[in-house]
């Protein structure tokens, strides 16, 4: 978050507070994108120390979750926090959710990495894997960056990107199920391949509900299931 | 929720305000439980028309979900709630995303039920869906009910319950998988049946959080990521 937006209390503790929970929102995800890269790596490379590595992680992801709520509570209880302070508790909120299901879902990546480690590649997926893995890796950097600048244009690209998403994932999907009718042996090393593209799909998703959350921080608008073109003009108007 | 909870502040436009969060909170709750039995009875019955209208619902749950997080943030911003009734409104802003996506998995399981009313029926997996969709039904009315009560103990039931739950779902992952290794001509509809597995086991993880968040709300304990025996410790203790 923009520094300038702080220090314009007059409590000192007040500051302080908000400056803590915006670090640890921070480090929160940083921890999930390294998660989910790691993910990532280990299913390419069919590397299952990192695969048990990514799984560990989750311990820590967790506890934050659980701290950066307790911070959220302690604020709401003893500041009665009003306008973007409010906004920003409330997204804090809702954002550290989406970010645990993120590390909740390349745990499941990683666990498929592992699998796969075991039964043997997969015979076609990983060009996909590759191609979508990168474009939400992004999305989520991305809306992280957002919410770290309170950038509402920035989280609009975030959610348009999740529609690309959503249209390479069923392309892969279709070309996949396509590959298991005409080679049946390799259907439960396919599916493994299926199952990551499915946790990443999710991770766009959710990468998108944090962008969403952005947008209501910074612009006081709530622009959850609406089209594009109504985000957008929410946005910019 | 008791009503003996309510009626305690000396505002009673604050008690209304409350009283109007769990009464749209129930609201919602009653609709998505709703779009659970539709979506499972749109499946098993291959009923295209009733897979449509479970699709339908999803707007009108959407809008609860907007509507209800307005009202938390009016009653956080104007009435400074503190100690239970802060954990009400905390634990309802926490409620209302997991109500809202078991409202996506359901419209999952019908898009699937409009696939299979297409394709023709999947030679396998009725018997398992209808199992587990019935067991993660009764796990959502539970937790509903639990928050209407306020009771802990049943919450604690319909977390130990989503471990049953995996077990179940996994279990029934195996068969179908061998299944299609041995029928690949079934492979597309057999995918559509593992696909509505898979949203009734999410439906079944967010049941679990909700009951995690009923938890919270009557013993001002954070259950999250810990295992079921130190759970019933802090709910027993």
């Amino acid at each position: 978050m923009d520094r300038t937006y702080f220090g314009q209390h007059s409590s000192s503790q007040f500051n302080e507070a908000l400056e803590s929970i915006r670090n640890h929102l921070m480090e929160m995800g940083g921890l999930v994108e390294k998660q989910v890269v790691d993910a990532l790596d280990a299913l390419l490379r069919a590397d299952s120390d990192l695969a048990e590595k990514v799984m560990q992680a989750e311990d820590k992801v967790d506890k934050l979750e659980i701290q950066i709520d307790e911070e959220c509570a302690r604020v709401l209880a003893l500041r009665q926090p009003a306008a973007s302070d409010l906004r920003l508790i409330i997204a804090v909120t809702k954002a550290v959710s989406d970010l645990e299901r993120i590390g909740d879902e390349s745990a499941k990546i990683a666990a498929m990495a592992l699998q796969l480690s075991e039964e043997g590649e997969s015979p076609r997926g990983y060009v996909e894997v590759r191609h979508i893995g990168n474009h939400v890796r992004n999305m989520l950097r991305d809306t992280l960056d957002a919410f770290a600048r309170f950038d509402a244009d920035k989280a609009l690209d975030v959610a348009a990107e999740d529609n690309e998403v959503d249209l390479e994932y069923r392309s892969a999907m279709r070309s996949l199920v396509t590959f298991m009718m005409e080679d049946p042996r390799a259907i439960s090393r396919v599916l493994n391949i299926i199952w990551s593209l499915r946790a990443l799909e999710r991770i766009g998703d959710h990468a998108r509900n944090i962008a969403e959350q952005v947008i209501f921080l910074v612009k006081g608008k709530d622009v959850r299931h609406i089209s594009m073109d109504e985000m957008e003009e929410k946005v910019k108007g």
